[in-house]
């Protein structure tokens, strides 16, 4: 578990998390400033029982029990409450990058994080542009993550997300179509989804309207859908952009296959993801976060809802069995070093 | 108004709109067959007490009172209920024409249509492509139509629309946003909300997240808006798609202006919008009819659903006084003439 922006209501959540036995089973590695999660503890009236550990000792695990690995990246007087900093945009860099390091070596199966503030992050390092690409720049990662956004109606994954949308059109190919929804399902077999139902977005309006308004639909996503018809998936569509997710409330599909960021996270929002899951697949090990923000206004008020957040690490349980790992002993013999460079890095940039 | 698809539930929705005062001002031209609409009005459980002239009475309107210009277009044996069908989306096609002609030529001031079907549209016509390019290729219209979507919370522009989404950022220009702005100023000022706060969607993921992905947010979009808020307008922009809507519905904006189709769509239809409104503007009339279809599956049960209905015919009488017109003489003698040549092309293609 990585602690996010500090100015907001991550220290808190973090400190919940652990305070609560529905999600804390008592294998919990937090990476972060112990002074901010006492802090956070303080606003949300809980009490930590809870084991320190510095970096070297990560490369020795205790087998059991939950334990915080303090960085000593964050004086919180340096982070104040209710407004994004560098220094707190970088401690949350900083112990993402600890976790996912950890998660790489086998000394964690899943990477859970409560909120960042993108602000701060860009305070800290103006190149950071999303979660994927600073996973993809800190862990060497064969193939890039996969954004999903999780409510308890509906999925939604999407086929392309942080690119011009005049770039999309290109973007969008058969393969990584029929790639999306073969990853779709399993991801969410994993979470407990038998033989999902995928509704699948079209690209153009009223599905392109027989190629009166454009091609993609029919070259492109139809060729992908009966693809994955044909291996037995539960896979509908094209279907019309506008209408795919009016048929997924009301029970027609498990998820929804979006050709682009806007497209689902429109649906989405209006649905109210705030109470929703964001999780990163295809990378070893999972990734997950309350899709909501820092909440900066309610910041040390103790009063943060923890659903979207226990949803977040439930989920992110759930998908670790979706990869047998084991830790790697060269690799968990190097993690303390390898966290040691990262933190420097990142300090420097 | 015109007598949409036979196969549905507009022929009872006419009649309905026909035997209620509180849409009915005695001021209605109905365009269709007598004999369907008789059959709409036994369906819907109405009586109604109708004139009925031929084409060639319409250059000599009566001062008052409802009437049908009976086009005895439609024996309703040939459109079964329940279907589409080449005869009925041919007689839709021919009543929604000739109540475009009787606007054009001032003998209407508003064009109002119960639902139409597109399949059987096509079934008439295969080159019928939308509701604005046939109201281009029929009037003589110095601009094209734009459509609104309106629901009671948020009405919906947009700049382009039945458009491929590959060529949607070449057809973005500040011109065409910038006067998008006024039109929907302009139109929901007519229909009574005062200064409408207007939210413009944003084009790229993020509002392009400081040209990290596209730059026509900032290039195109911004100063479309700047100039608009130069002139007092009350617009907001761009706002990320994804959240443009949540604000909306959460009343800081009357309308939102999206940059494409399904932008808009996606959200309206998750807002219900099949009890709205659409109304096409920007021609000298105003062109209005209820957003949700023909519902074959009620054809015919008189329990149809007059909500949409009604407020389209009220969005409609509110408009006409965007532009005070006057019946030009020789256009209005020179009508029936207009129409028979319109009915000969339908029914030959």
């Amino acid at each position: 578990m990585a602690i996010g922006d500090a100015g907001g209501i991550s220290p808190e959540l973090a400190a919940r998390v652990l305070a609560d036995p529905q999600v804390n089973s008592g294998d919990l590695i937090v990476f972060g400033d112990r002074r901010l999660l006492d802090l956070g503890a303080r606003h949300a009236g809980v009490t930590l029982d809870l084991e320190t550990i510095n970096l070297a000792g990560l490369a020795d695990l205790p087998e059991t029990g939950s334990l915080i690995v303090d960085l000593g990246n964050l004086d919180p007087n340096d982070a104040p409450l209710g407004e994004s900093s560098n220094a707190g945009g970088r401690a949350a860099l900083e112990n993402f990058g600890a976790a996912l390091l950890a998660a790489e070596a086998g000394a964690a199966d899943c990477v859970f994080f409560t909120p960042f503030n993108k602000h701060a992050m860009r305070l800290a390092r103006a190149d950071y542009v999303d979660e994927i690409g600073f996973i993809d720049a800190t862990i060497d990662a064969p193939e890039s993550g996969r954004e999903f956004n999780v409510l308890d109606e509906v999925w939604n994954a999407r086929v392309t997300s942080h690119v011009p949308m005049k770039d999309v059109a290109a973007m969008l190919t058969e393969e990584r179509i029929y790639q999306g929804l073969h990853l779709t399902v399993r991801v969410m077999e994993a979470a407990g989804i038998t033989r999902p139902r995928i509704g699948v977005a079209a690209f153009n309006p009223h599905a392109g309207d027989g190629r009166n308004f454009g091609d993609e639909d029919e070259d492109i996503i139809l060729p992908a859908v009966i693809r994955a018809q044909k291996e037995q998936l539960a896979v509908t569509g094209p279907v019309p952009a506008d209408t795919v997710f009016v048929r997924a409330v009301r029970g027609e599909f498990d998820a929804v296959l979006t050709m682009f960021h806007d497209q689902g996270q429109i649906a989405m929002k209006l649905l109210g993801f705030d109470r929703g899951v964001t999780l990163i697949a295809n990378y070893p090990f999972p990734v997950v976060t309350p899709a909501h923000g820092t909440a900066y206004d309610i910041a040390g008020q103790g009063k943060a809802d923890t659903g979207a957040t226990f949803n977040a690490v439930n989920l992110g349980r759930k998908l670790m069995a979706l990869q047998s790992r084991k830790p790697v002993a060269d690799k968990l013999a190097a993690l303390p070093e390898r966290i040691e460079r990262h933190l420097e890095k990142t300090a420097s940039v």
